[in-house]
């Protein structure tokens, strides 16, 4: 009896970020993630300590029903020492929520950083030690040596822009390219899908698929039907939650993160509105 | 005789910021673009200070030699708020230096930002505004309505990254594409060359083409005559100065900053160093 080993012993010795943000998913039954963008005209006054006030106020309120957080890096380096000093303290109340609550949230760094060996070291440090974030987004432009820095830390995560929600995602992520591995062309985004695929060893590696583009979203799915998806676009950007969910879910019920912002903070009860979202997202998932 | 006026009051009626960068390059005869990385290594100790202290000097010292100054946003950011405080000072710093050396020198954020449109305008207000950057390097990735908030300010540049300096470029830059509106495959690297030059409309975009590939460096040169390239990658990444000038010097002398770090904060004397690197750009010029 004591032979049998669970497989994934072997895969994944230590635990991963995905194996961490999973179980955050398991414990909250959401997929839902908290965006986290003080956009200057939605607080009390232009400043850094309203800018944390608004992040926790949102915190507080949300966190029992929160898969994960995702504070804007943009938001905040705006306000400069004071802002980055603000988003030290969100960081730091997030984990003491979780503490609270007994079931850790992982905080995902939207900072869309790349940048090469170095330099993309030093981010890494500014990010997961500095800062104390769980995961970052990364931009895929520059290649591998500036994702590596990061994914050296397997308890870290990444998400890597592969087909992003705005208007521009036409402009370059669209293209016809010609791999020389590949008799077929094929848009830029599958390749930078399946590259996140194959860089993917440390099970810390998962791309952003807006929700704005459910066709395509479903053809990334078809190609790396394993990846977690970070999938912002439902709700202020018009992305549906259940045409989303339909598209972008692992066969396993998991594997895609819905970061909603604005319809939150804009809410009249915060706290109620995530509920909703986390409930619409448990009886979508029992739908389908 | 009052009738004729320059062409160029037509095209460029205010200050951009290339005729502002162009002014500074006569001023001291110089393309040299001084990097100001405090890689922890290089400092007396891991602390802000010392990241502070360690660039002020080079300011200080390299300053009459300079085109242009670089800070790289990941060496601050790694020290949290207190970094940020210490690059605000830094840029403060070189905008004292040159009203002592009544001539302006541009200070080029090297942050590599890339993110949607409120977003990028936080980055924006971040950059030139807070810490009072006059350009900034940008990530194409996510096209055209990610870097319209960073061009929409005339007398401010950004330098786009086209072809980096480091291995990985090859991963995503060298894909061959089919535009479709071409009836020849390019690779993704002229292709946001092209985009760079149809999208600078306000006289301030540029690309970052890395002076590690000579010969990629001239076929965009000879896509894009005019636009100005940041060149990284002579000196500790093994460009070669000659080669690289000869590869990326437009037709009038001008259009190609030469960043170098290590060599100028490693030497005896970064002055007589920096001294040293402008008097051989100034003689390459005269022998090409």
């Amino acid at each position: 009896m004591f032979t049998s080993v669970p497989v994934s012993v072997y895969t994944h010795p230590m635990e991963t970020f995905f194996t961490f943000l999973e179980k955050r998913v398991d414990d909250s039954s959401s997929l839902l993630c908290v965006g986290l963008d003080p956009h200057i005209p939605d607080l009390a006054e232009p400043t850094a300590a309203a800018a944390r006030d608004f992040c926790l106020n949102l915190v507080k309120r949300t966190a029992p029903y929160a898969a994960a957080f995702k504070p804007n890096a943009a938001f905040f380096e705006v306000f400069g020492a004071e802002g980055w000093t603000a988003l030290k303290q969100v960081i730091d109340t997030i984990h003491e929520e979780s503490a609270r609550l007994g079931s850790k949230i992982p905080v995902i760094l939207d900072a869309k950083r790349g940048d090469i060996a170095s330099t993309a070291e030093a981010y890494a440090i500014s990010a997961y030690e500095t800062l104390g974030a769980d995961c970052i987004t990364l931009n895929p432009y520059l290649g591998l040596d500036s994702i590596e820095p990061f994914m050296k830390y397997p308890e870290k995560g990444a998400f890597l822009l592969c087909k992003t929600s705005n208007a521009g995602s036409m402009d370059l992520q669209n293209l016809l390219t010609l791999p020389t591995d590949s008799h077929q062309p094929m848009p830029l985004y599958i390749y930078v899908a399946k590259l996140a695929q194959q860089w993917n060893t440390n099970n810390n590696l998962g791309i952003v698929v807006g929700a704005t583009h459910p066709q395509i979203m479903e053809l990334i799915r078809a190609t790396v039907p394993d990846l977690w998806f970070l999938s912002p676009g439902v709700g202020a950007q018009g992305g549906e939650l259940e045409l989303t969910l339909k598209s972008g879910l692992r066969a396993d019920g998991k594997g895609i993160l819905i970061p909603i912002s604005r319809a939150l903070s804009r809410a009249a009860d915060s706290g109620k509105a995530a509920a909703e979202i986390r409930d619409q997202i448990v009886n979508i998932k029992r739908e389908l």
